[in-house]
């Protein structure tokens, strides 16, 4: 079954699904920047746009255009901007 | 502004936006078969799983697997089927 989510009044929103055991969910952000808190650790592959992420602790953004992909710790968080509408997929490890 | 859509109670649900005035939706098709027809002309590009499309007019299925994409004349249609649920970024051409 599929699961609609929205945060941060609608501006990133996001499908869930299962499949052979594994959660993912398929979103789109919306300009702006956000910040998001992780429980367990996942894998976000940027599939539109471009996404700036800066992992909790560091000082850094790093750019991640279509086609490339981040991981996040578990019981982390990350800040991401997007500069243009951008989607994702992400997956829990 | 991001747009939620659901189709076919719930099994298929995207979000959409829009980026340099080119409009696409990034989605996930739940276990089935569903049928959709275009306005514009449309290119697929599957994120996760496998779709198997047939095109309008054709008898023949093709599976598209995750990191592959298929085209859709404008004012025609496919038959989705989806073995798993399946996420995929729709681009308006």
């Amino acid at each position: 079954m599929l699961k609609h989510n929205s945060y941060f009044e609608g501006k990133v929103q996001s499908v869930g699904f299962e499949r052979n055991g594994r959660k993912l969910t398929a979103g789109v952000i919306d300009v702006g920047e956000f910040h998001f808190n992780t429980d367990a650790a996942e894998r976000m592959t940027v599939t539109s746009g471009e996404l700036l992420i800066r992992l909790a602790g560091k000082s850094e953004w790093r750019s991640y255009p279509a086609g490339t992909a981040f991981e996040v710790a578990a019981k982390s968080g990350f800040d991401v901007k997007a500069e243009g509408p951008s989607a994702y997929l992400c997956e829990f490890l």
